[in-house]
């Protein structure tokens, strides 16, 4: 034991210092930018890299978008989506091409100029985001109609300077995405598409993230420069500023025109194609953090987690060690058969506590407890992370474990829709909205459709349109809540990430 | 039949052109390098970008990938290797810190110099590799012995400005690979680390690629500047050039000291840590397309294939294309039951041989032809790519096809092993060697150990010593081929790409 004990002192000593360091030290309702900056880093998501606004993934953030990328990826192919690659290399001669689009992108741009020694002629632009150089190929391989649809998605990183404050996962240099193009005949057709990847989107973020989301459009001000409209799923979350989730852009022939993507129709005439754009980023783990996480940390949906249930043997001798730790691999090798991701925790040294806050902090959705007392009995101790709650449960029964996983990801999108509308309010008055867009929230408001009115309210509020619902996109029951004129839809209006 | 022969025309008048256009013009014998630029463009694997060296990968270009991710990661992650994520961008003033290890990327680094406006003070290099960017962020990582061993892989593009001719996937500015970097509390776990690695890689490229290496260790001269030692993987192309396919390096404590990743130990006592570092790229794809294409294009190993089975209908009315694709249909069905990758190709205005000629340019490994003939007989012709055999089965026993393109990998494998045999020669004296060299293939020659032995050869030859192998690491027992002293080891000489 003294030994144990001196590991430990080293351990703490050097590795994670006292217990007040380790966990959480600020309320998630007192200083909520400071709390979710301390989940991040404790929890070993990710870290800083040395370039101001670049992030680094640890392994536990990494897995949790490598499970989102193998859930979009089997939906992705279901739909007759592929994957493809793009360099990172865009050349500034391409960009001229569709100026408009590219213009917004411009402030942002990481421009290489040299390549070793040498300057570059034509400078190259680090991708903002690929329309160009994918459009520029696809006109290259689409000919005829038997090219159609085409349809490639791009799991890779964009670049765009941040000249605001970054926060990990929320605003970065650099970020994780993927970024979906198709090309359609008809258009019709394309904007089909658009709402299947929208579909796609929310049934992901919800099921998976335990994540509920408001879809619609974006209003003119705020929609994708190239697209003709944008098709958005925005999140409230628990700080009251609203998140967009993921967006799903119809094109048009905005970009199928100046970069020539036609094809040739079975009547052998030549047309322009229609195109649809669509992404997420790794922003979706960020909204999970905010959403889910508590003073003790990260709280993990399930389905999402490296590991889902962590087993922790408690003992005080060596002898019962042995035959704890047997049980506890026999459970193991259980849940591991019934595919269910496990892990045992039988570092020395540490106390129970101590490995208790540990993946508390770290979110693991499931603790089983197994000592001494829980042998004789036959039976573990099981607790849950999201609601701490504590029940014994029959080491017989031990793969019923996979039932209370699914019931925890129930709840949480239960508990994440109830905040929702909660904090979601409908205005009538502008005083009102005034008065109450400090508390933050969503804010269902009738609206007159004019541009000059959403700026107005921007200038006064700091509120955008952040999304127009698709069952309120005509709703002209009510007076604009700037201009009291007639309404021509009803969007939700917030503060924003 | 008039509507169809007029789509036909149309599609091959706008989208492929003539056969002759379409199909590989050039033998592999006569001009292997225009030979297999062919088959990387018209079997669409790959494209080029608009940037001079840089390549995008068309969806059956990307799915050999993947499927090749898949396979590592499963492996990488039994042996306790997690990935993570690093940004692309690394400032200057870290690239300082080993020197001698980064010298040499330097005439290859894009620099980013500007973000949108304005110039950036610290200039931004593109990853042409990450140690030093890993191993800064190691050094806040790893505290104590608990940290270790420490090993993440990280599935990223490197960046290296080529000046050289470059060529789809074997010499590219940006390339797909993944870079695994892991920390070690000992010398002896680290080494280890590095031949565990190698042998993944080895039965990876062997077992999916169907390509056959020889493992062994680089040369002082060869190896990675930043290592004590490279071990390396190395294959001998149908061309008689050598190819290296991977490389696990033994980092020692050349990075650990200057970045100080340091760890307390169970003694309380810092220790410097041991590390590695290995990568392969998508350069195995460039190898898989060489050692394995024919005249009529690309061949693929069952195990990588996106489609492993084509079912090509064959019929005149369309009557008769109902039963036809009905029988297709189950038989597609049965196929992925047995978890088997099958496509029906029922593209209507184009013949039979014209679909033969396109699969058999995309090298998908089994043809399935079935006609209203066989359908009387319930049978269906197969016809296997590799070897052009064609053969008659029952179509009770279609799931017995799995069996066959279990052979037909075998098979591949065995085939290269035989050519790799055959390109292999020992050589004794200088004179042979270098009356040989330009004919092309692997030299087993004696050498004394000295540097200068291995310059003049290459001087005179253009040959490298490619690999030492294992067994041949202390061979003592012949003279060297240049200098006719004593020899020390008994190295692969090769001319390489």
């Amino acid at each position: 034991m003294l030994h144990e004990r001196l590991i430990s002192k080293i351990f703490l000593e050097t590795s994670v210092l006292s217990k007040e360091d380790v966990g959480i030290t600020v309320s998630k309702e007192e200083d909520f930018s400071e709390w979710y900056t301390q989940v991040v880093l404790k929890a070993k998501l990710a870290d800083y890299a040395p370039v101001k606004g670049l992030i680094v993934l640890r392994p536990d953030g990494y897995s949790i978008w490598e499970s989102l990328r193998n859930t979009f990826d089997k939906k992705f192919s279901k739909s007759g989506i592929r994957n493809g690659f793009l360099p990172v290399l865009i050349p500034e001669s391409l960009l001229g091409k569709e100026q408009k689009h590219f213009a917004g992108f411009n402030p942002e741009v990481f421009w290489v100029t040299h390549s070793g020694e040498n300057e570059i002629g034509d400078r190259l632009a680090l991708r903002p985001t690929s329309e160009t150089l994918a459009y520029t190929l696809y006109s290259k391989w689409i000919q005829s109609w038997r090219d159609l649809p085409l349809k490639i998605n791009f799991w890779n990183t964009a670049l765009r300077a941040e000249i605001k404050a970054t926060k990990p996962f929320l605003r970065t240099s650099e970020f994780l995405w993927q970024e979906g193009h198709t090309v359609h005949a008809t258009k019709e057709e394309a904007e089909e598409e658009v709402m299947k990847i929208l579909e796609i989107y929310k049934t992901t973020v919800e099921e998976e993230l335990a994540i509920p989301v408001v879809t619609g459009k974006k209003s003119e001000k705020e929609k994708f420069v190239g697209a003709v409209y944008t098709t958005t799923m925005e999140s409230i979350m628990p700080d009251g500023k609203a998140l967009q989730m993921g967006t799903s852009h119809f094109l048009g022939q905005n970009f199928s025109i100046p970069f020539e993507v036609k094809f040739a129709d079975k009547d052998n005439i030549e047309h322009f194609a229609w195109q649809t754009s669509w992404g997420v980023s790794w922003r979706l783990i960020g909204a999970m953090i905010m959403m889910h996480g508590d003073e003790k940390g990260l709280v993990l949906p399930p389905k999402v987690a490296p590991i889902q249930i962590v087993i922790v043997p408690i003992y005080k001798s060596d002898e019962i060690r042995q035959k704890i730790l047997q049980k506890a691999c026999e459970i193991k090798n259980t849940l591991e058969a019934a595919d269910l991701r496990v892990h045992i925790d039988d570092r020395i040294g540490l106390t129970p506590g101590y490995k208790f806050n540990d993946w508390e902090l770290k979110g693991i959705p499931v603790r089983m407890e197994i000592g001494p007392k829980d042998l004789e009995k036959n039976s573990i101790v099981v607790v849950k992370r999201h609601n701490k709650e504590k029940t014994s449960m029959s080491i017989t029964d031990v793969t019923t474990i996979s039932q209370v996983l699914n019931n925890i990801q129930k709840e949480m999108l239960d508990k994440a829709k109830e905040q929702s509308v909660k904090s979601t309010a409908e205005v009538l008055e502008y005083s009102d909205f005034k008065a109450r867009i400090g508390n933050g929230g969503f804010f269902k408001a009738f609206w007159c459709g004019k541009q000059e009115c959403e700026e107005k309210v921007k200038e006064d509020t700091s509120a955008d349109i952040r999304v127009i619902p698709f069952e309120s996109e005509e709703d002209n029951s009510g007076r604009c809540i700037y201009c009291m004129e007639q309404s021509k839809a009803k969007p939700i209006f917030a503060r924003g990430y």
